[in-house]
């Protein structure tokens, strides 16, 4: 990044390229997660790097949602880790209760425990593993991203799930949990299954979720529940598809 | 892959990511590399993971070119040796007079060398490296992409570029060059300024094109010509932007 000024027109995108190969030489991130990203980035590009009305709606209603929760958890993978660590923080700070777990797709307990310590390091007080002593598992899914720590997304009735493949996202959903995704692809399945699809890039999306955060909670509850009765999902979904259809 | 069949219907994409993450590990491709081959599949899925007509067309028209040519030279990169190794020895082979010439964006002898002895390992029988005792240089750009080898690319009146920044390849133009690049993003500098754009998979253009020149290596060189003259590259790219658009 030494050549790239931040004058540069995608510097934020290159930058945040960059916090992926770290994530991934410091063992964060795996290299299936840096073609993802990559995927990513084209879909961002396509939305001309920018949050549109529709990923604000969402993240308003995210934001409501996280408020009203019972018990919320952000579920972080090694690419939210490596793309949007210090975010992720802000959001869990604005919130005030609301933990973290860490579940991978391609797990591996040295991966886990590294992304944990990672964002213990950075100033998350709840972080949990999926894969513990404790942990409990979802139906219909294989694979150790199946489980649920007991303290964590066991016990959550709404989880923020981030760059998440749709198998899980459906199993958490049909758990009769309300998930929150954030997902750059508007046509992908996690977008369609989630109750809120934040169609946006996470680093950009996370300040954001937490500044209507810290507004919001001490709104009237009912206020809340109102804005989250009236969105609707497959709305925004379809002006995410518009805007990537004649953006290109 | 072991868990993946080949009845998948992105079994054909899936396979290409291995095989990018295998390059990456045999240390042809980088991190940067793997990003990069992330967008590309993002672009070839909106696409539909097929070969449409404007890519027919503007492979047919290299293929014109390339047997037209006085000197026709391949520049390899880390991301197509690893994506498309075997696919770039058929055309080599296809051809009979074509070199290949190694050419990193994120240059290290190293990595130069590891692409050069795998295209040679695989059938490859004249490959050159940018980066040598007698290189010489294009103006205008920065970084070890600006040389040339003396008897390689230094000498080639056609360059095939696959996967390529826009700046080398507007060097490459702009020293009088004929460049046909083969690129997934139709918006992208290096798709608008080659004299033909090959909107495509390289592993799925490169046999189409090893079949074009085997055919047309005995066609009336008029025929050829005509071709080249009638192909109109900013047609080809708003055909591919159109249905990138469409198919979202």
């Amino acid at each position: 990044m030494a050549d790239i000024p931040p004058s540069h027109p995608r510097f934020a995108s290159l930058r945040r390229r960059e916090r992926l190969i770290d994530g991934f030489r410091a063992g964060l991130a795996t290299e299936a997660g840096l073609l993802a990203h990559g995927r990513g980035e084209a879909l961002d590009y396509l939305l001309g790097e920018q949050t549109h009305s529709f990923a604000d709606e969402a993240i308003r209603t995210a934001s409501a949602m996280l408020v009203c929760a019972r018990y919320p958890v952000f579920s972080v993978n090694g690419n939210s880790a490596s793309a949007a660590g210090p975010e992720i923080i802000q959001v869990l700070a604005a919130h005030g209760d609301m933990a973290a777990e860490v579940n991978l797709f391609h797990h591996s307990p040295e991966r886990s425990r590294r992304i944990h310590d990672y964002l213990r390091g950075i100033g998350a007080s709840h972080v949990f593993e999926s894969v513990s002593a404790e942990s409990q598992e979802l139906p219909e899914i294989q694979h150790a991203r199946r489980f649920m720590n007991q303290e964590g997304i066991a016990r959550a009735d709404v989880v923020l799930v981030a760059l998440e493949d749709g198998d899980r996202c459906q199993a958490l959903v049909r758990s009769g949990r309300t998930v929150i995704a954030i997902d750059l692809n508007p046509l992908s399945r996690t977008a369609k299954i989630a109750q809120v699809a934040i169609v946006d890039e996470i680093s950009r999306a996370l300040p954001l979720l937490a500044q209507y955060l810290r507004e919001e909670r001490t709104r009237p509850r009912q206020e809340l529940e109102q804005r989250i009765a009236s969105y609707d999902n497959n709305e925004v979904l379809r002006s995410a598809e518009r805007v990537i259809r004649g953006s290109v």
